[in-house]
């Protein structure tokens, strides 16, 4: 039986084409909201959060500006005001519809800043109905719990977004990413050896660095969610202060990196100090050097760094759903979980 | 036989009393300095990252200024230049000797921000030396690898930039922290019986939210690092979108709360709502309320919310001691790990 979650993941090429042809020719609008603005704010809670460390290390390293990540109970719980002129907030939710997201955004607009929302709620959801712009990707119904095709169009959406704020990149090299994610469906790697390493452990790392961190946060999160794993996301930095006390010959690390760029060579030595630890290393991406340094490796996206994470997921998303069902957990329903989240 | 760890966690309330009376007659030069700036941008690693949460949560709803936890792979491996006129740069490293940390404050500069460095290294450090204005902790040395003195009083710096930059708090309640950190030290609750429950546990959450979500990151690092425990530090929030599916009769939660403030009731539910997943719950702080709803709980300090992580991170550091001594591990000296860590 094909689970729904599988069923989804193949919809991301299709889903991320969609999108791209909706919100490309979009760039002019963003440019214009954004003029007068410097710095970007993200409004997001989970998989949402995880697609806003992507944009921030995008439009920080390609746009140039300063960007952060919005802590929402400074809103919502704690009702502090900031002075946001000058700033531009960007709010992320699947559903548009949950809450926390939809009242931050609000709060974000009465102090000062500009609005745009990234949701696949369409027009008429909360979170676009508040803010001055909206990006609506087109990733369609998603029923699985475990988010695949929102997430991918969501990182579409803030490709885009970075393009609209000047990034400089080749807005062309997007249109490669539908064909470069239906690639990595038709054939990951062998995904049978990962799940096989990683069956019967409590938990592992996750780790990448600068824009692939945004993946690995991700990756962490799925196999939480779906796997009831111990996954800990991490950037590879952030590893080495202090975490990496946990990797042994029961822990794992799962080490995710783009073809090309400058944090391949200190992903690799990584890779090689988890093994000296006596631990399994399982690569995506990163090439064949990382693959070498690696018990085991599935493959990463024909792309460009800046938008290799849009591709790296995939074999993750496979992962997670191979490995759910070897543990005996039905992906598409994971316990504890509803599809819209309200923080309360 | 004391380890040294335990002995720096009882050397805390006179580093505390040192630090404050060092740099509370300093707020001036703060506010100095940060005339004509807007945001707040936070460079650090590791413990100091999580010292580094606390102070923007701070900053954020007592002094309203925006706030930044800034990535530096951006400026070390990306070398991309922001626009940070009007941005207040804020170095944090206990040695003041981490090289990624020098190198980002000195490119903060570079890019246009006014800096400060909070750093155990003395005004000779290189982190000191690179920045404008020096909050040197006095907390003594620190040879236990896992951070305890160097922590807490990065975070009295913390409480006097956020007092420099206007913060809406009374200064005089700072020179309650180091009695109330003595009292914890004497009495925190029983230990004993939660390290009985975590004892044999692969992994565990532990969560917090808005001031407090600092200690929970800081206690799941410490507990990562120094009990090679599978510890997943998240907000409550976050813990709530996907997370809270690991949670079960395997995977204990510790909740950390201050007395008092906005998120205490939230935090309240949620430790009903874990209890009800069939997981134990260990309270640390929250007052009766929150030990009542929890398997068993360690005190809090006698301090406002804004304060409490000064605080609750000392019983924290006791269960982290004592549960490494239970597993057998020397906590002075975990594996893989070295005093200053270099990221390269």
């Amino acid at each position: 039986m094909t689970t729904t979650m599988r069923k989804e993941i193949a919809e991301q090429p299709a889903a991320i084409q969609a999108t791209l042809d909706a919100l490309l020719p979009r760039t002019g609008e963003i440019t214009a909201l954004a003029e007068g603005t410097r710095h970007v704010l993200f409004i997001a809670r989970g998989t949402s959060d995880n697609a806003a460390v992507y944009g921030r290390y995008l439009i920080e390293t390609r746009a140039g500006r300063l960007t952060a990540l919005g802590a929402p109970s400074v809103a919502t719980a704690y009702r502090r005001r900031l002075d946001l002129d000058g700033v531009l907030a960007v709010g992320l939710s699947q559903s548009g519809r949950t809450e926390e997201i939809v009242d931050t955004l609000r709060w974000a607009r009465d102090c000062g800043a500009r609005t745009i929302a990234i949701t696949n709620g369409g027009e008429s959801s909360p979170l676009a109905q508040a803010a001055d712009l909206a990006l609506c990707t087109l990733a369609g119904e998603e029923r699985a719990v475990p988010a695949t095709k929102t997430y991918t169009t969501q990182l579409v959406a803030l490709a885009v977004l970075a393009i609209g704020l000047g990034a400089d990149v080749d807005p062309g090299e997007l249109r490669r990413v539908p064909e470069a994610v239906a690639a990595l469906i038709e054939d990951p790697g062998d995904i049978g050896a990962v799940v096989d390493g990683l069956a019967g452990k409590a938990g592992l790392v996750v780790s990448g660095r600068g824009l692939v961190y945004s993946t690995a946060l991700e990756l962490a999160l799925k196999l939480k969610e779906a796997c009831y794993l111990h996954a800990i996301g991490l950037s590879y930095a952030d590893l080495l202060h202090g975490p990496i006390a946990v990797v042994d010959a029961d822990t794992p690390a799962i080490l995710v990196a783009a073809g090309e760029g400058p944090v391949l060579a200190g992903t690799v030595a990584l890779a090689r100090r988890v093994r000296d630890a006596g631990a399994s290393v399982y690569a995506i991406g990163g090439g064949e050097e990382l693959a070498g340094a690696a018990t085991a490796a599935l493959r990463g996206p024909e792309l460009p760094e800046w938008l290799a994470p849009l591709g790296l997921i995939v074999p993750g998303q496979l992962l997670t759903e191979a490995l759910a069902r070897r543990l005996g957990i039905d992906p598409d329903a994971p316990r504890g979980l509803r599809k819209v989240t309200q923080t309360g």
